[in-house]
């Protein structure tokens, strides 16, 4: 590696992604650990991340990407709830010392602002000035770029996932009731699905759902439409106090996108001030599962 | 004037403020037309804004604050609802020809935009990096700072106010339901304690409202418990979406911040994810109603 290349690393509960990336954006390498045994402690997760690095080449520089809450400016791991044992946990501090980089050079971010920084360089979010990257999986997750660069705030920002749509609604695992993720994300889907008792049941398989919305109008459609209206009502807000018009949608319901739309753009309207739901972008992510450890490299380079 | 002295003008449909100030803050001149005559056309409001700046010394540059929806890179007011006339209208053209400027010196910013930018100058939200203003009038008004700057959007950042915390809620002027500035405005809060038939009524009388609510408990604590709990819930998204910890409240209601925080926190709460409300700082605005003029004017240095 030279000080061209950069190593980044997305840490997740059941793998743990890395690669090693140019600055003109060329991929040398990637790797994948694909069973991390958390239960044996942080210690052991830690001595694998440090032999993922190094055997990527890493030198002096890393980006991490990990999910939970951080306190970013010391490296901090304060609480992962999908990370056993990832807590009140100096990750820099504890990579610099296995690596012998300097702390300074270790960048930790929260894993969806990474990727969020990911698709902005490289992918579905490429050249815009504002944007909110949405990930539709098991929750939502969200990673915010205002004037072309990362915002966090102080660390959190972008948790468009838990912006309350219906009071008094679903119970979130966050402790509150009507959090958007509750509705739209790829869990919320399936569970939908499986209520709506749909004529050619698939239960589960959000792919065949949307084929079929696509295919004819009939309950799939209906039932993306409704879905789609809730997760525009959870957008809404963000026009309000943003004024953004760039939405990127990534993670594994992603692919819906076309058959969410319609109801998208009637939740947004539903929700937000004045006549933007038609000036608002709605575009898929193209990095996919990359997009975090190569947004964590981006962010080591500087 | 020098060039280390700016104009700016604040334009509101009652009153239009403006003033000259210098770059150490210091400020040299004040002057209010009480009754422009918007009835008389956008070009009789028009010629009277230019003479005031010229009055006030205007040489070369000048920031101007209209309320409502603008294009502010073409300094146009594409519509506002609160002056009369003013729709599709070249404001800073118009007055670059009148003053015989360069257009590009005439700065035209949203009223609620101009008032954090003078805030975060010379007022209650100086030094900070990151904060939302909210003013608490007619409506509830919005501006945000991120990193150090006004940060704007396409244009409407910051309208909190129409942050839908009621799904099928009180009708808003916007065209929804459920605004928040239909249940914490000034106007709602009168609207609210006349509904709420307090045994001492003093209808109108917010400053009489907050006074007792301070006093004692009783109805009218009560009121100020739910009017801040109804405010937290439209500020408990921008902690989801932006994770900043300032909120800065102006405007004539917010002399009542005191017995509205404990509602606030309560709202907050409901409607963001992780124990935030504490690490929240609710702070009163200080410049009052100078704010838009120096915040427009500070927007003129550049």
């Amino acid at each position: 590696m030279n000080a061209e290349e950069r190593v980044g690393i997305d840490v997740g509960g059941s793998a743990i992604k890395a690669g090693r990336i140019a600055r003109d954006g060329q991929i040398r390498a990637e790797q994948t650990w694909k069973t991390p045994h958390f239960e044996r402690g942080p210690a052991h997760v830690l001595d694998g991340i440090a032999e993922l690095a190094r055997s990527l080449g890493a030198r002096e520089a890393l980006g991490i990407g990990v999910p939970g809450l951080l306190e970013r400016a010391r490296g901090f791991v304060v609480e992962s709830p999908n990370l056993p044992g990832f807590r009140d946990l100096d990750v820099r501090g504890e990579l610099a010392r296995r690596l012998d980089f300097q702390p300074a050079n270790i960048r930790v971010e929260n894993d969806a602002n990474a990727a969020a920084v990911g698709e902005l360089w490289l992918g579905g979010a490429h050249g815009e000035r504002d944007a909110l990257l949405l990930t539709l999986g098991t929750g939502i997750g969200g990673g915010l770029i205002l004037n072309g660069e990362l915002f966090a705030g102080e660390g959190m920002a972008g948790e468009v996932g838990h912006v309350v749509i219906t009071p008094d609604g679903q119970p979130c695992g966050c402790g509150r009731r009507g959090c958007v993720e509750q509705y739209a994300s790829a869990t919320a889907a399936r569970r939908r699905a499986l209520e709506a008792k749909l004529p050619r049941e698939a239960p589960g398989d959000l792919e065949l759902l949307a084929a079929r919305a696509r295919e004819n109008a009939g309950p799939e459609r209906d039932l993306c439409f409704a879905i789609g209206r809730d997760l525009g009502r959870g957008i809404g807000p963000v026009l309000c106090l943003l004024d953004i018009r760039c939405f990127v949608f990534g993670g594994g319901f992603s692919g819906a996108l076309d058959v969410l739309e319609p109801g998208i753009r009637v939740g947004i309207d539903e929700r937000s001030y004045g006549e933007r739901q038609h000036a608002v972008r709605l575009v898929l992510a193209t990095l996919g599962p990359k997009a975090g450890w190569i947004g964590a490299a981006k962010l080591a380079f500087a």
